[in-house]
């Protein structure tokens, strides 16, 4: 699968990182015409068998229906109408579809990236998996093959889409806005059946739960802990007797089950500005970082790249640059929002430890001012399925 | 007016402050049977002219005019049917009256006030100006008069609506939760023509700024300063040169004038809990202090005492305890509603000194979250001309 390319070879587009961005991006560009070469660090197995993120927005569901990789998701994938959210082991539901007229999916994102890996491979595309960038000068990306081979491919253009540790960043430099979180989630993968048909998010004295599906047989738990905390903290009866603590309520119980899988999620929010400089731009985690709560990861991964991808081919087609040149601008709007409705819906949710009396109060009568009104709800459910629009 | 009272005068209920809180009380009180006593330590006069809050939420409004107590703020007030929110110098309108129905009406406190003591009085209260509560002692209340003399009244209730300095708070002791803000007001009152019909929220990089109308010929400004700051470090010219940077836009120029007081007002917000203890209960300020922005200080008042009154009336009529004894937990929801919306809108609308970059973008953020929604409008909408029923 992993062609064997001349060295020298040319590319307009060369992106680096087979994740939810690098790979939209390299179809989106196929669709209208432009080639790219994806360069991934990881085999393809390994790509598409790690667990991260779970629901995509309705914009992101449409662009796949739209370009053509939506059969999988509207065959397999979960619509999500409605989540709950349980205040002190009391639901309220947010009618998600009611509320917006828009309905999300829980699709795991190694699926989604499954799908447009074997739609770009279908396509002809280039993704040269096990392939690791080593340095990018100019037109000149370095490449380095998982046999220690070197490679050198110019590009006009290139694209870190290479997640939350994308060394490229530097060389874009500007400002890199940040802010920690005082905790964390603890995050469990259980062989069960579901608890619930909705997502269930629940804020309690003792901390946060949220309960969520990915199948009749898996579900995906987390449980709010410290940020030093590491999985071996948390005891089997200490995992159970917490969640059901936090996350039980009328007619719910936490289904319980073998647990196949445990890590400790950081909380962290970053934004780089600018995300361009010359002919480098990121894109995705690249970009930015937001906390897991509002679940908007990916669907921004897809967001930067719907705003990249008309650029970029303006910019290879007729050597315009001027909307390619506006790339930073014209993402940066959805970025910030969703860092917004990531922190609101984190800060919402999780009592910090040594929360202040105050804090405390003034966060539950948060909870309940928007929970009790029909447009706080919708207030929450329109940011929650996302407000980016769905056409582009 | 003073009347003079016998030595061991006895009442059902003695009131200590003849603000917002303990006038309206006084009031209901009557209007159901019960008797009371307002001791208040300043002169009418002074009582009739301090300068404090502006706006009556609709509730406030309907109390006035179901207790006979509404004919002048019908005429006189302005109803406020929208109000102005301005980002880096854009204005938003947020249809008060379109998004719920309702208006909430500017109506200066001292006429509030006004109207209350005209009213007791012409319904033959005891109102007693110029008298100090100096200790209350289960039933007995010990008061001190202007010229020196002391007497004592026996009461079977207490009511310390004595606002933010009550010592009396003390006695009731419990939960003090409180919260301290990293910046303040300036106040001015100018004689100028209005500015705009409705308010303006203005937020600006160089910090927040109200501009808000009293009459035609009087407005009332605030800008955001320093917690530190006195009047003495704003020059008339940075004043203006403050005000106009901040809060003009399209259209719309900051209107200057003669200023005729200037004062700095610090942004606090404390609950205590619980609001009762024994024959003593808490009302409005001596209770709980909300920073200025969401303008709930007086209506917080005036809800409580809609709560209060109906427990001692029936106390003091029937002697069942059962309603008084609920006193805090009825009350105390709504004044964390209040605190939670000041607090929301004080962060929204205030850059703090020393915010990071990330807090800076993502409130601009929320910002536009909010007032480009409808949902979001309504959601702030609903808070501002406030969440408790009309009707009690
Ligand atoms: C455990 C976890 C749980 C998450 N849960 C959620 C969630 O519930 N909801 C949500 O919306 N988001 C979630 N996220 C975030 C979401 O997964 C990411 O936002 C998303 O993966 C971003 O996509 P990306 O394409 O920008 O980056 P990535 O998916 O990180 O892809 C980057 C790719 O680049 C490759 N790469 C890196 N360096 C190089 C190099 N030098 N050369 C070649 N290749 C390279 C990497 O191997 C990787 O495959 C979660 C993240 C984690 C880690
Ligand atoms: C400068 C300023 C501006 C404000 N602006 C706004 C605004 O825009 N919007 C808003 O909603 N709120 C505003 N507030 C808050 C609002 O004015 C108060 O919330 C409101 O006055 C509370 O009413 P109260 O009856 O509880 O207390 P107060 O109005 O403070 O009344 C307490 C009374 O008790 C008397 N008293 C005190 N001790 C004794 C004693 N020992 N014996 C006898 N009498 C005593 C005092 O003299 C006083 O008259 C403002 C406050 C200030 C100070």
């Amino acid at each position: 699968m992993a062609k064997h390319l001349p060295h020298g070879t040319h590319t307009p587009v060369l992106i680096i990182g087979a994740g939810p961005a690098g790979l939209t991006l390299s179809h989106l560009l196929h669709q209208a015409g432009v080639d790219s070469i994806v360069v991934e660090r990881r085999s393809r197995a390994d790509v598409e068998s790690t667990i991260r993120a779970g629901i995509l927005e309705p914009a992101t569901l449409e662009l796949m229906r739209r370009t053509g990789v939506g059969e999988r998701v509207d065959a397999e994938g979960i619509p999500e109408r409605g989540i709950e959210i349980s205040v002190n082991n009391q639901r309220t539901r947010i009618d998600l579809e009611g509320l917006t007229g828009k309905t999300a999916a829980i699709y795991p994102q190694h699926e989604y990236v499954k799908d447009f890996i074997a739609r770009r491979l279908a396509d002809g595309g280039t993704l040269l998996f096990e392939h690791t960038v080593t340095a990018v000068e100019g037109e000149v990306v370095s490449v380095e093959t998982s046999s220690g081979e070197h490679l050198s491919i110019r590009a006009d253009h290139v694209v870190a889409a290479d997640g939350s540790a994308s060394p490229w960043r530097a060389q874009v430099a500007g400002l890199r806005a940040r802010h920690e979180y005082p905790y964390a989630w603890f995050g469990l993968m259980v062989e069960a059946p579901p608890t619930h048909r909705e997502l269930i998010y629940a804020t309690h004295p003792e901390g946060f739960a949220l309960i969520s599906k990915r199948s009749d047989t898996l579900q995906r738990y987390y449980l709010q802990c410290s940020p030093e905390d590491s999985p071996e903290d948390w005891s089997e009866d200490r995992i159970w007797e917490q969640l059901h603590r936090r996350a039980d309520s009328e007619g719910i119980t936490v289904s319980e089950g073998r647990i196949t899988e445990r890590a400790v999620l950081r909380f962290r929010s970053a934004v780089t500005e600018p995300m361009q400089r010359g002919n480098l731009y990121l894109a995705g985690d690249a970009a930015h970082t937001v906390p897991p709560t509002g679940a908007k990861g990916l669907n921004l991964a897809v967001a930067d790249v719907q705003v990249l991808a008309p650029g970029l081919v303006r910019a290879v087609q007729t050597g315009e640059r001027d909307l390619l040149d506006k790339y930073t601008e014209l993402a940066l709007p959805h970025v910030w929002r969703a860092q917004q409705f990531s922190w609101w819906m984190s800060s919402l949710l999780h009592a910090a430890e040594g929360e202040s009396p105050f804090s405390a109060r003034r966060r539950v009568a948060q909870l309940h001012s928007v929970l009790e009104s029909e447009a706080g709800r919708r207030f929450l459910a329109e940011q929650y399925v996302g407000t980016r629009a769905q056409e582009v």
